[in-house]
């Protein structure tokens, strides 16, 4: 069978793109976890999404779920591990299965890089991807920031609006301008330490007490992921129709680059869906 | 006062980009209607706003409204009839006063051509501007397109897999593509008739009796509002992070150019606000 759109990951950009090619009939298929995103499900209070207000992780969580659930859309849940672009159609490699189908939707998220030790385990309780949504919840208390680049450096000036400390370690090798409350320390991260909650960062210098511990770094690039596709650093480069290099192969979300914001990554998966509808007619119109 | 970022236009995009600009501590005005967009009120049910399944339009606007009311932003009513780029800030038209900000974000939505008569009494009672919106109500029933570009020939197909009977008005002059189920017909739109809904099209030549009229149109050029703003057609042309060809001029929304969705307004309202947050912080650094 070939399908008509296939999309790949079910955070917000997926999810949306899936429900839009439903509303527009393609006969598609859905990959990624049935649990949608684990940083949607670990978030903290989310302020801005445009209706959900002060929504928490989990409940923006089980609104998408509950919403694709309604639609009767069903996800697959297989890792796909390459994309192959072979003319008229793509050729989608799982870990156990391969699909074809006539064009791709990439929603895959950013790939972070390597995690620190116990990164993982304690995402959501201390450990955060984004001073932008979390930096309220550190009124009076201390956060670290792990950078790897000097853009960066304005999530830390906006986070010190709140910390009583903020700790500034930079990745990079510019010189760096954060405000002078920003203590910046050239150390190296090693290890998150912390049972229930992010008690200490050790550097390769010293332990730091503190209540919270931000990475903010670049993602490995997703051409990995579908040779031959350009990309900018870590994203995919994209239109602002969310169309690709590739003919065909659209984008959306956190894979087609900042900013990392739920709603932003809804928006873009509805207009891949709806360009990939354009594309599949004059796919039609071509072959008549 | 020198606001750090005036936002006109209160639809989605809007709306979205003022939650953002407040999340992120700025000094903002917003305006627009009180209701958000009349657009909004009056849409049917709609399905792909991820997080809010099977809402009304009314359903939506309370949702949107209650979401800016819980924070706190207020929306100042005034019409906005010009905005001038000055160098470092704005000088922005009111009908009664004068407003100065260091960014701006469009988002007033697509205006539309002079209407026909009655098509504002009779939107959201079988008038509609979007057939991917609102193709489902028509099943088995009758429905004429107005298009006034070849672009719209897909929504009259997807139409057309609902409606019994479908008329299509093209008022361009390239040749017609259409499905053969679709009654093309070269006459002129004069009026729509019908009390409380839509009851018959007058065109030069007959009425037609129907249930709905798509009225699907490019608008007037939004560099009317913004003098020197560089447009595509109906739309302010704009990158990927929503910036205009004016540096601290942003986009967003569908004067930002299609798809004409709500969730992709807002998502561009998002990246404009923290495009804008980013512009402030590159001023406030060469001022040092």
């Amino acid at each position: 069978m070939v399908y008509e759109i296939a999309i790949i990951g079910t955070g917000p950009a997926g999810l949306e793109a899936a429900i839009t090619a439903k509303v527009r009939n393609k006969n598609f298929i859905l990959f990624g976890s049935r649990n949608s995103s684990v940083k949607v499900a670990k978030a903290h209070t989310i302020l801005n999404y445009l209706g959900l207000p002060e929504v928490s992780g989990e409940g923006m969580q089980k609104a998408f779920l509950d919403h694709i659930a309604k639609m009767g859309i069903e996800i697959t849940e297989e890792q796909i591990t390459a994309v192959y672009a072979m003319g008229e159609t793509f050729a989608i490699q799982g870990a156990s299965n391969m699909y074809e189908a006539k064009s791709v939707i990439l929603a895959t998220g950013v790939v972070a890089a390597k995690p620190y030790p116990n990164e993982d385990e304690l995402l959501g309780r201390g450990v955060s991807y984004c001073a932008t949504c979390d930096a309220a919840l550190y009124k009076g208390k201390t956060a670290v920031v792990i950078a790897s680049s000097a853009k960066e450096e304005a999530e830390a000036d906006f986070l010190s609006e709140y910390a009583a400390k903020v700790y500034y370690i930079p990745l990079y090798k510019d010189e760096v301008h954060v405000n002078e409350r920003i203590e910046v320390l050239h150390e190296t991260p090693v290890e998150i330490l912390g049972t229930s909650k992010v008690e200490k960062l050790k550097t390769d210098k010293q332990e730091i007490e503190t209540d919270g511990v931000f990475i903010l770094r670049e993602a490995v690039a997703p051409g990995k992921l579908v040779p031959g596709l350009e990309t900018e650093g870590a994203h995919v480069k994209v239109n602002i129709d969310m169309s690709t290099s590739i003919p065909g192969c659209f984008a959306a979300g956190d894979i087609a680059g900042l900013p990392y914001q739920y709603i932003k990554s809804a928006g873009q998966g509805n207009t891949a869906a709806l360009s990939a509808v354009s594309y599949l007619t004059q796919l039609e119109n071509k072959a008549q």
